[in-house]
């Protein structure tokens, strides 16, 4: 997809396409709609992560709280969005052994008591072993520190989310 | 539903609850959940407002533009959210005659045209002759004034949704 298709879109066709850019946020898109024209992909990328970081700290954290746990009960029930479902199957959350399973819902539980939103990392980038070693890890941060770390692993799965929709839509037209 | 129960919510239960509040931002509820405890529902509603207020004024058209047409595309194909489709029914928008749909399409694409936001307006608020009337009225304002005009409407829908969750409840248990 050119950029320039891109920035013919109505507001209404570019929420639809990027809507889940950001898990379960919307309103993000939407509002960088506001910015076109773009100059390529990575000037989206850099209005999403703008925005972002413009938000209070609140706003980081509702972010964050869109974001479903790793091999948690969505992932258990099939809830998850179809990009989360991709990502976490991808990682090997989707077939964790009974152990495993057990070791990330204690992880989980112990990171969403102490901070009060859940472990985001960009699943595409990482194996399951370093998911667990960066969670045990990062449990050591102070919430401050966290919800901006939190935050880089959202823009690097937004990147990662914005290429896939403009790659899908090559391959479709060749 | 009393406030204690609420504050005593999870960030996932709380954001399950109100997530479509404002419709199709469950970022907003995510956000403010940070805020709690809560003093009461008008506390809530508070922390809402001043969220969306505190949003640049491309958020602000962000928030605008997660909302669906009034007799729209949307309506007509039966994907309108719950909330949005009782609203919408109640203000008569599903039951248009052939006329009446012309009319608000041609309204709603030149609003969408000159401000690049959908029209936005508490049906529950207002009948269908009040619809049109304002549709044609607030074609006039300016994008600045419109944006807060229909900000304010934003606002009146989600301190109606919240009512709606908390006496449905409310029911629930009598």
């Amino acid at each position: 997809m050119e950029i320039n298709v891109v920035n013919a879109l109505t507001y209404e066709d570019f929420v639809k396409l990027f809507c889940n850019v950001v898990e379960k946020c919307p309103l993000i898109p939407a509002a960088i709609w506001s910015y076109r024209p773009f100059k390529d992909l990575a000037d989206i990328e850099a209005h999403i992560r703008e925005f972002i970081h413009s938000l209070p700290d609140s706003g980081k954290e509702g972010v964050l709280r869109c974001h479903p746990d790793l091999a948690g009960r969505d992932t258990q029930s099939g809830t998850l969005t179809r990009e989360s479902q991709e990502e976490q199957s991808q990682a090997g959350m989707t077939t964790l052994d009974s152990a495993e399973s057990l070791q990330m819902y204690r992880l989980n539980t112990e990171y969403k008591e102490r901070f009060g939103f859940p472990f985001v990392i960009c699943a595409r980038l990482n194996s399951k072993a370093d998911i667990v070693c960066q969670l045990s890890e990062r449990l050591k941060n102070d919430r401050a520190t966290e919800r901006e770390r939190a935050i880089e692993e959202v823009t690097k799965i937004c990147s990662l989310r914005l290429r896939n929709i403009v790659l899908s839509d090559i391959q479709t037209k060749l």
